[in-house]
């Protein structure tokens, strides 16, 4: 019970261990489906809170669409019923009876908003328009995994509309940036900021822009993406526009989302063979107050005083603690929240106190330290701060020991063989990429904005001249 | 364009009338389903962040399940299926292959919860459980109205589990007093608590709790409902835990829920011949700044900045306050938050400035006055209260003019006729309530926990011995 499979021997259960031994989620009856539990969705809910408000900022505003989509209007735009169809749920009884277009229930929700924005958008006065919702989807995916690729999973999807090609290409690039910011500066998840090939892109788009983090075990995870639409959808949808001049013009569109998978990168970036890690700015319980109880009652008393004071003073200070008093063993309150991956344990125990000192335990180095009542606060405000950069820059280099360029296609295999992110370049043909992928598993990751793009040289693969230089990996 | 058919006049007309000007929401192609529009999902947001935080306190956490239930799950427990079964929505196909035990699309996730709550409670100390889930659920009813029943909508499912059948019925009231709270202290609708009738109970309760509400035609909506389980679901999913005599014994449940149908009541309650009219306590915008400008730059330079200035200050004050300084002609800048009822309107104008004045004006009263700019924030603080009083005043008043007690028959028929809410005895069987639905399309609401049930006399209708007092009403 509680034990966890070591990352070296076994990466893949130790994923599914992490998740048992904190208890953020768990399979369902439904094939494929998982049930969030609460401390999971808890760290759901502080990624929309994060979120939310950053996508608020740029003017965007939520609302609500159906989930079902008559079959009928998926099929409108060709690639993304193409990309679609095969993964979609369908409706076909409904209150008893057989429904003569049958529904699917939304693998993504540009179809059935863009039906509706055509009646919302007249003159050029109503762009840009830009909408969000928080939702569930649906897609039938073979092989899933906890949070990682769940045929039902929650996101969030916005949408937007403009009347310029370049307008909507600025914004998908400018939410790509909201997403790099929670990513990093929020879940201290470094990723690589760029474009998918065009492979990899969305169905339907454009260009799709892509946030790409290195897991511990070398493998990549697309992490959030944002998608120029170009006018395919507007010219499918017949979305168009009155421009100053009087004159009819198709719209430009953008569509991103973020989705529960960013929870299966954010602990397989950070957590260890100890447990779940989390960064404080996205934990739920960022500092826990271990009140470690004896047998003496006064000695308790105190105890639990001083407890409820520091409980207190930090959540004065806008910190989100909690105080375990309850009769647990010690080594097994200490043991949970190391599995739960609380950043900061404050140890509140009889010894220390005679001494006017509590113990103070980072869960990101495993290390413990005593420090003086009077200093907490100032300490535990740093320490967040500090515990968040640390385990940032950890990732950071990780990733950086794991990357590397190369020239010869022998490197390129060896490398991909050991899970690196290898920067190379290719010729730019849909048929290497494949081919490259047949033989190694490996694919585009993307084209990452700070690449350089000068001195291609010859494609990795082909030996023909190259066209641009991207990051392969395998990935999740 | 934007004209409001009288309530008088066609009372179903002017629902959709005020949905429409104040751009709350529109069907969608799919079947009596609706899209959320900005501004209503905005009011949605207010509901959810205010009830969220009650619900939490309570000591609910929240967690997400599947969607999808199985066919076979659903049908596990005889009265909930039947209750339900006729207005499920069937997924048969998925991931391109047909499904051998297909899905429905939840109604409500009793059967798919209660499925999993057997795995998680085995002793008294797992005891009790709560938990709340805000998602989407999706019943086929026939006829439709934006909000008050739609194909899809939205809403909080909390479940409980619980030791003793006495805990579980305790705990069902406190989560209706929470939407009583809600119902009334936010959104100031009045409503009648008390208990369901058999008839209109939920299919699996032992008894049901309901907030019932009058709309301005008199009719009733059931805003929120409560539900005891008793062990019907225990027995059916098996629930059991080990009690602290070591012996083994089914568990005791609660559900209960609150969904967008509430925002149908609020429209219905407050709104006017004017458009939608919002309690402050719920209103996404609490105060629009009119900046009233004209055609002399430097005067305003000075509307902008002291607009900002009030901005600013109510703004810091915590209040939700909007600054319209848009170039829309003076009287349709004041139509259109009129029409979007936002409590408190401040008009600043040259005329007015020049006196150190601005127009404040009241939605609720439709009445304007000026005062002087150092007052506004203690006036704006002072009649937001006042506003929200007078709103649930108004509110009660009216359902008081509209609710009387009857001992005949003959006056039952003539004031149900009137839509009034009547409260009269019966005897207490079904037959006799399907009797007078039939004639007078009037149901039971609630026997009110505040009515008096002594010297009940006889039946309003069959003329034995009555056993109850219950309130009927017509009803949405």
């Amino acid at each position: 019970m509680n034990k966890i499979t070591k990352r070296g021997e076994d990466f893949s259960q130790w994923y599914q261990d992490i998740i048992s031994v904190a208890d953020l989620a768990e399979y369902s009856i439904v094939k494929g489906s998982m049930i969030i539990k609460p401390y999971g969705y808890a760290i759901w809910e502080q990624i929309q809170s994060e979120l939310n408000s950053m996508i608020k900022a740029k003017g965007v505003e939520n609302m609500y669409f159906p989930l079902l989509i008559p079959m009928s209007l998926l099929n409108r735009e060709a690639e993304h019923v193409e990309g679609f169809a095969p993964e979609v749920a369908t409706v076909t009884h409904a209150g008893g009876e057989k429904l003569e277009d049958p529904y699917v229930i939304r693998p993504t929700s540009e179809t059935i908003m863009y039906e509706t924005f055509k009646d919302w958008i007249h003159t050029y006065r109503d762009l840009p328009l830009k909408i969000n919702q928080w939702a569930n989807v649906v897609r039938w995916e073979k092989r899933t995994k906890l949070f990682l690729r769940t045929t039902e999973f929650l996101w969030q999807e916005g949408h937007t509309v403009h009347a310029k090609p370049e307008e909507a290409d600025a914004f998908a690039k400018e939410m790509l940036e909201v997403y790099r910011t929670l990513a990093e500066e929020v879940m201290a998840i470094p990723v690589l900021t760029g474009q998918k090939s065009e492979s990899e892109r969305f169905a339907g788009a454009d260009k799709t822009y892509t946030i790409e983090a290195m897991m511990q075990d070398g493998k990549a995870l697309q992490a959030g993406t944002s998608h120029n639409l170009g006018d395919h959808f507007a010219k499918a949808f017949n979305i168009t526009y009155t421009n100053s001049d009087n004159q009819q013009e198709y719209a430009y569109q953008t569509s991103w989302g973020v989705s529960t998978r960013i929870i299966g990168g954010l602990i397989m970036t950070h957590s260890d063979d100890n447990g779940l890690v989390l960064p404080p700015n996205i934990a739920p319980i960022q500092v826990v107050i271990a009140a470690l109880l004896g047998k003496d009652e006064d000695s308790n008393n105190n105890i639990l005083k001083i407890s409820k004071e520091i409980q207190t003073s930090l959540l004065n200070k806008g910190i989100r603690v909690k105080l375990d008093d309850t009769d647990l063993r010690i080594g097994e309150k200490f043991f949970k929240w190391e599995q739960k991956g609380v950043p900061l344990r404050i140890e509140v125990g009889a010894r220390e106190l005679a001494e006017n000192k509590v113990g103070l335990f980072r869960r990101d180095l495993m290390t413990k330290e005593s420090i003086n009542l009077t200093e907490i606060e100032t300490e535990i405000e740093k320490l967040l701060i500090i515990i968040q950069d640390t385990l940032f820059n950890r990732a950071k280099d990780y990733r950086k020991s794991r990357t590397t360029e190369v020239e010869t296609w022998e490197d390129f295999q060896k490398y991909i063989e050991l899970e690196y992110f290898v920067i190379a370049s290719y010729d730019g043909t849909k048929e290497t990429e494949a081919k490259i992928k047949e033989l190694t598993k490996a694919t585009t990751r993307c084209m990452p904005f700070d690449l350089n793009q000068d001195n291609l040289g010859k494609c990795i693969y082909t030996g023909n001249e190259a066209k641009a230089r991207f990051v392969f990996a395998k990935s999740y």
